[in-house]
């Protein structure tokens, strides 16, 4: 699992509780799946249609890093699903983990397309091909 | 299940489809699990710790209004568990559903409490009876 | 007088005294208002056009939820009148009312247009009733 | 009536109609106030205790600049009332006004607290003092 | 120098470091600077271009006033280059100063486009002018 | 350099010339500066103390996603020096460069404080120390 973006937590992520509002995570979460589908499947017009079960394993406070990993499970025709993680990036402890986030890939008028991919591809390697031609 | 409160979708919602951000809307059934809870276990302190898996059965536009229901599962020891429903407000068209929300009641330091609560409470039950007292 | 929305007062809600910020509530209101009037006049196009005096009685401090009630006072022509308090949920103390909060119904070119209702009306009625033609 | 503060309406700040969305006006108002009030009274508990019935003569788009001037009406004891206008920056149109927000200077325990001011003092003269002590 | 916009620093504005968090002040600056330039350029397409070396001389913290104060260091062809200080409103504390912001002036297709201005001009003067026409 | 935080540009981020807003720019590169330097001095009062001069390069829309880079310059006695860029993820354009971002490690009270470190570290190979003792 590859883990990029970094979230500090801040006070309006906090609920009463002074740890990190679960709310605000999903919504981290749900932001990262679909940055990642749109980097992949190489079309803005991407929604979320699934997630399997959240456990909050441990939690965060003001000033922690998390940071979110995402792993690719399967390429589907028109779908992509995905694994989540969020950890503190201090110490490695995980807070969260969705086993599958589906993702669909949508045409202009929102309707579910197909989107030809059937591999992680990394955009170095798409613009040393574009050079290349 | 009880339909209280309502979000009026803005531009600052929205996914790059157009669509109700996915993010967004776990954030506002997280926290109206949250405020629930608080109001039926009378204790600031209560934690998302579990959320079944999540349908995403329709969408939601700009300038839509949504509604978000919540029903008690189940009062469990240290625990509530929750149902909950986001529909379209105008056609009650269910957006997304929850099965079991997990919230747990804790203590000062963090830890599970039990909350002595076995059934649904109404605030005026509550203040009726201190006026009975 | 019917309460739907509830909201959490969170640190972002704060002012430097560390009560809720009016200004917040303010906000708060205004959009329940519009939220009440575009389901009773079925038109997205509503907008704020007068508020009579506001008291703040009392204030909320952080972690407390809030709910919002609005009550019809008239339909006007192309106009709704409302009237709104805020309180706190767990001891219903009352932290501001607003007696008349004047909406006004809009065309499409943004000109005030008769809304044709007298009564406040149920979606699920509404939503009966178009299943019986 | 001096104008201060200005605001770049941004989609965020817009209701369902494209206009700028009272509530949002309403809180960058009292948001002024407050700031005022702490300024002329040099205390920063301060908070909004009422405003006087609220006329909104125009509105505002995406892109505009407003501007939100406030005029002292009165020292009371513990108290300052004030006046608010927002208008266009660049056609001075005037938005929104209120004649009274009364403004009340509190204590460390949050009670009411003789400010002991009678005049609008300005922030260069009260530093030029201290250097001349 | 003149300073009009003032700021509030609120919980949400504050780094781990419970002081003002740079980035946050960064955007003020950065969004007075584009205000004025919309003013005295009379057009609303207007981006920032470049800032020369920020130097954060002092911080502020939770309740703190800051105002931003901007000045013209000189009209170009399609540009305007200003100078920017925020301090601390009470004590007139130099928080941040930024010499040279360029900002340009964009045509409907985002193009530079010669603005015609040689000097400051107050929104006053040309409502007047406008008068007496 | 190493690009981790990705940004999903969304409409509040978006200047009226529908780009995006240069300040929100700014202010995602200084938290990025800022949780880098905590992830290296291990110490969560880190602050920004200097930036050198800033050129927009190009710009970003709507639905575009920016990644974040950083590369460490210098270790200073009590400082990092970062560098650091942001460019579109989807075609690598560079959109923003800042050459020397001076970050102050801080102690308790808000005095710079040596950190001891000389060269970059992973946090797996913390965690692996760790684990070896």
């Amino acid at each position: 699992m590859r883990f990029h973006t970094r979230k500090w937590v801040k006070p309006e992520d906090l609920n009463a509780n002074e740890t990190l509002f679960g709310g605000r995570l999903l919504s981290w979460i749900d932001e990262e799946a679909a940055l990642y589908s749109i980097i992949q499947l190489e079309n803005k017009k991407v929604v979320t249609k699934y997630m399997s079960e959240i456990n909050f394993m441990s939690t965060a406070h003001q000033g922690d890093i998390i940071e979110i990993g995402i792993e690719v499970v399967k390429f589907g025709k028109s779908s992509l699903v995905l694994k989540c993680e969020a950890r503190n990036k201090m110490n490695r402890e995980t807070i969260l983990t969705v086993d599958n986030i589906i993702m669909v890939n949508l045409d202009s008028k929102g309707k579910p397309l197909p989107h030809g991919k059937t591999k992680i591809e990394y955009v170095k390697d798409r613009l040393a091909e574009e050079e290349d031609d």
